[in-house]
């Protein structure tokens, strides 16, 4: 049994904001249904940038009402052959092209269903070949959030969708840097539990609570609102001060 | 006849996202019509860039529902005699300074409605010199887009707008440089229907369906979302690669 | 008496727009009230720069629909023991960590409201210690805005709450710098009714109405859209002109 439709949409894109894609990606939703309530989750992805935008849409999880159609565009391969996704999981709908995007949603054991898009059947005929955002995405976001489709008559059962490796497996590793220089890393809560902190480019950060509960300048490990063990420097830039980023490997220090 | 208000209003400005500007507006309209449902369709154009914001308001043209009530805000007439333009153009309402923002409304055969608003008769009484996007075009917009206000009664019509002579005439040429470094020029697909091709700043883009259809690193023009023909390099930055930006000519490849 | 709740959250953060936090942050207001307005205020603010973050927020005073909640975030000490606060004032309801954000509603003398969120008594378990916008502020503003919660039901009284001493006191200055490069200073209208100008870094500014009342390239100091004397360049980038940034002391140039 599917959640019943909530009536929001969020967005997720590469567009960046200086361009008219992301206005007309959402002229598009309003068009297909004009109630519908659109809600940005991030259009400044770097451009072609799977993996980032896996960490966003990992970042959704369990935080949108029940019901949320969350629309997420990275799309390199856009006028090939990949097909579009329609998953619905954590009791809400996701609408990807098959790229390795929705890669968060296939790690965990939660129950799936996954169903590739059948535009045919739906009588897309999709104007461009280079924005199917707004030629298909949008409008099944639309129909599924308005409830003018369920979630089952979008296309048939897909059984192997793209999964981007590294978001699964590997060795620890840096997912995403934000605005503060904290270095958000892959390593979750539980496998923290006993640890004394983390080793990264040749420094150790040790666990603690909060930012306050260093000194300024400090190095600090500390489960952050992922649910992920983050790295910060109190009152700076951990990013820079380590000189680290994205994919750098992370090790944890045994207790 | 015009068309039924939507509800909906869109906001395109050169306000950028770091200063209060746009939030303020926003609050205006809500003010004016708290039920009313705010759109944006971008606030990066470079600063009193009304080229830029021409090639948005052509970009907007027939992809919201019919009654949306666009708001243009590139400016740098404000406080002096320039008038502020309504036009009903494409089942939407279109609200500007007279500048030449809205010129791709009026480079068509399109029936057209051009008011001029009347500050005065509408009882504005604009509280800045500096800021009548949110002094007077987003109460008109509120009142618009709820329905307290009829079209027709914003003031009288107005015979000779303002119209940006490059945007209607003149040699193809780019006229946007996306995010991507797609160039998207002027020439539109009935025009590149028997072309093999662009030339630009010395090269040569074959005409194909989409990236997909060439190597990487390849260039290629095909119509885009836009209905216009661009420019791209698969996997690569066209612009860039060709050291091109916008203004720059093309000249169609004959069949 | 309190303003009736307009349904409407406005949010002002120092989060940027190329991390999940925004979205995260509306995924939590939409979860505690589906039905509310979510309108953003800002997101670009300097990080950690309560200084701005309070310009925002005297900005937005009077400026949305009586009854709007308004959620500030530029959070340093968060994980520390500061409180946060709900205020009662101009018609709105401001939600903030009390650091000194909301000092703009203490600086004059409209009546007020203040209070400390009592997250125990409103039964909230926050999730972090790190994300306080996400975990008590965003419920408590859509519990708020959807009439679930008056305003007094959240927390006591609290007498002294921080207060930038810079907003309120001390000799004029200039309070920001706008896309366009106007000098944004602390003079209000009334301060500047007889003067003929103001001096800022070695310049004069003269009193003018509008930009189009000077020669191109001219300075003027007028009354802008904030109801404070600003510096301009007609046709320029005053700030870049004057080398002059947030901060500079100006004086006003008596008639």
């Amino acid at each position: 049994m599917h959640a019943r439709p909530s009536g929001i949409v969020t967005l997720l894109t590469d567009f960046g904001l200086a361009d008219p894609y992301v206005g007309i990606m959402k002229g598009a939703l309003l068009r297909a249904a004009p109630k519908v309530q659109v809600c940005d989750l991030g259009h400044e992805l770097p451009p072609q940038d799977i993996l980032t935008g896996a960490f966003f849409v990992a970042a959704a999880i369990g935080r949108f009402p029940s019901g949320t159609v969350h629309v997420a565009v990275v799309d390199p391969g856009v006028g090939t052959h990949r097909a579009l996704l329609a998953v619905a999981a954590h009791e809400c709908y996701w609408l990807a092209p098959d790229n390795g995007l929705l890669s968060p949603l296939f790690a965990g054991a939660a129950a799936l269903d996954v169903r590739t898009i059948d535009v045919a059947h739906l009588g897309i005929h999709a104007e461009s070949r280079t924005f199917h955002g707004r030629d298909i995405l949008a409008p099944v976001a639309a129909w599924l959030a308005s409830g003018r489709y369920g979630f089952s008559a979008l296309g048939p059962r897909r059984p192997n969708p793209v999964v981007e490796p590294s978001w699964c497996d590997g060795p620890p590793r840096v997912l995403h840097v934000d605005r503060y220089g904290n270095l958000i890393t892959s390593i979750r809560a539980q496998a923290f539990a006993s640890a004394r902190g983390v080793l990264l480019g040749g420094s150790t950060a040790l666990r603690h609570d909060t930012y306050g509960d260093v000194q300024a300048g400090e190095l600090l490990a500390y489960v952050g609102s992922f649910g992920l063990v983050e790295v910060a420097k109190n009152g700076g830039h951990a990013a820079d001060a380590l000189d680290l980023g994205r994919g750098a490997p992370v090790e944890l220090l045994g207790s």
